[in-house]
């Protein structure tokens, strides 16, 4: 016989899935009930009004996908693009390369417009390929991959002046930090449940604006996914409540519970949460001789991607971490692999005692490691920045 | 403010989800860790086990898609599929259907083999249809449309004679009644983790065998799903372990709980038990004059389609049973879209004491519309086949 669940108590400071709350892991152990119960029908027009509140949209196609938040990537590229319709992705980090895979798969005629990992786009950068009139740009607000933080605003309005839908990835964003999708007018986009929602990996918040769905409705084919495909969605989550797929019921307890979570705190309290932890996170390790992979203009408040310093074994920091600590941070992908901690301050994780714990113990370790620095330096810049002496 | 999480307790005898057991929903709540976790990687390895053994397979790709069973059905489809490649699908109810749907999506020729609802395949009815050499044939075991059951080991020699791939739906079958993966040759097959494996929606347990991997193999074009394309699901479940998505943490803990409690009362004894209860409940409502949509030698023990009796109001006997007692049965689909109802007894759900309830409380919904019947008459019979005397 195999044991039961039993998971080691882990502090999640990775790129996700990061601290889930205790009240969302009570509101998930619910009693479950059926996908056309009253109440969950009315569970999921309140779920929508939070979602709507979290993304700043008064887009009524806003709801939660029923699966990760790749997911809501594919929901957006399918349902947006039909085959031989031209998309321009924006590749900064893995996550662009993504979105250009899945708009291929989806027959998307794809330009690649590249910068390199760390950096992120002006809207120079995207001139040249816009001539060529695209039907969707699509662009990471948040890689996950680099840390980098994407602005928006002008790349919105060049996007939407060469008459271009604009498609965001807000993963590693939402709750965590200003995503105005209709003051930026944002046409589609799509986040996870797992990172400043503060709920286990599992449903990825999507919205779609008037621009997005006049064109799913201009479609001459069927979206290639049935799962993931909106109009059908549309019928569930609206007022016909047309059976679909069963949805993920106890999930869905979750996700309302991380946002009814946020809507307490404010968002604005919540931004400047992640902003505070960061900047001591970000003192501490520069005390110690720790770089960003992102130039500090463009550093993400949620995620914090820093160079391995050189001579230190990147496996075995983390491994000890992971057992001496619990404490879970995220290795380096792609080009990054082996050269980049991942360490992410999101939702429940984004604290004063996360931060200081883990700076601690990183400490600890470099020290181990025979990585040259001031004993106590990370903790002490830490400390001054919560104590507004820095 | 919205308030919290607060669900009604419901007895949920419907098409699903069906009732979760109660160590599942507090393996669910247990704390989330990454899911590159040592712990959760073993977990995966576990769970690989226990659905190889409720499939009944050696199949080494056997896993859990990041959805719901519809997933789980596009996930297979879209990874047997390519464009231009021909398939039979069986369609008798809604999600024969469904899958003629989500192949033409994949660009598949589609030949539907069509039997009236309520009814099944005999190998003469798809004889013609295999004449043409299809890549794949699609066949659902369990029609949660119409509560027939589908038999398969004869349909499969052929199938293979004929030298296609069979694909089968075992949504509403699976830990339920007998499913012979390797027994009966299935090459590739999916379920959902709300039915007779007692958990809330959100995976789908899929299983691809040798036949079907080796037409993976030779595919010349990408599976045009990212988060499906079962060539990288494999990298994450496999020994390389390679990041693909962020898996669902604790759903997984919900399945491998309803796994192990199905492997701790042992298969046969879950078959056994689903096939007592299913002929109480059709002993009972035979004795008050009501009829199953699927002939007797073809009707699931899983769930139960049977005919609303004239003059007795569908809706308003499913309102009564829900808001007086708490019960969810299902509505009719598609075709028989108020002439049926759907009552499920799976999983944790299929147990005498729910049986005895639903049909007094049947009785007494029944007396109010006029429905002529004998009062008490469904409880003796029912109970007739418990104490062994029927």
């Amino acid at each position: 016989m195999l044991p039961p669940v039993a998971p080691p108590i882990r502090l999640l400071l990775g790129p996700g899935p990061s601290e889930i709350h205790p009240r969302v892991l009570a509101a998930m152990a619910e009693p479950t009930v059926g996908h056309l119960d009253p109440y969950y029908l009315s569970l999921m027009n309140d779920m929508q009004q939070l979602l709507r509140g979290v993304f700043r949209t008064e887009n009524k196609m806003t709801l939660a996908v029923s699966g990760t938040g790749s997911a809501g990537m594919e929901c957006c590229v399918v349902n947006l693009i039909e085959p031989g319709d031209s998309m321009v992705v924006c590749v900064n980090g893995v996550f662009g390369g993504r979105m250009v895979d899945v708009a291929e798969r989806a027959g998307a005629k794809v330009t690649r417009v590249e910068r390199p990992w760390g950096e992120v786009f002006e809207p120079a950068h995207l001139k040249d390929a816009l001539k060529a009139k695209p039907k969707v740009v699509g662009i990471v607000m948040a890689e996950t991959s680099t840390g980098a933080h994407q602005p928006l605003e002008e790349i919105s309005k060049l996007v939407h002046d060469a008459g271009a839908l604009l498609l965001v990835d807000a993963v590693t964003s939402l709750g965590g930090m200003p995503v105005e999708v209709d003051g930026w007018q944002i046409d589609a986009i799509y986040s996870g449940s797992q990172k400043c929602l503060s709920c286990p990996p599992g449903l990825a918040p999507v919205s779609f604006g008037p621009r997005a769905m006049e064109a799913l409705g201009r479609r001459k084919t069927k979206v290639q996914s049935w799962y993931l495909d909106l109009s059908m969605l549309a019928k569930y989550w609206g007022e016909e409540r047309v059976y679909h797929h069963t949805a993920p019921i106890n999930m869905t307890y979750a996700l309302y519970e991380g946002l009814r979570l946020l809507d307490e705190e404010g968002l604005e309290k919540s931004f400047a949460r992640h902003a505070l932890n960061h900047q001591a996170l970000a003192a501490g390790l520069a005390a110690i001789g720790i770089d960003y992979a992102a130039a500090a203009e463009h550093r993400l408040p949620t995620l914090n991607a820093v160079r391995v310093p050189a001579g230190v074994d990147d496996a075995w920091v983390r491994r000890e971490l992971l057992t001496r600590f619990g404490i879970e941070i995220g290795a380096g992908l792609g080009d990054f692999k082996g050269k980049v901690w991942r360490v992410g301050l999101m939702g429940h994780a984004s604290r004063a005692k996360n931060v200081l714990l883990f700076l601690s113990a990183l400490e600890q370790l470099l020290g181990e490691q025979k990585h040259r620095f001031q004993a106590g330096a990370s903790i002490a810049a830490a400390n001054a920045v919560y104590s507004g002496r820095a």
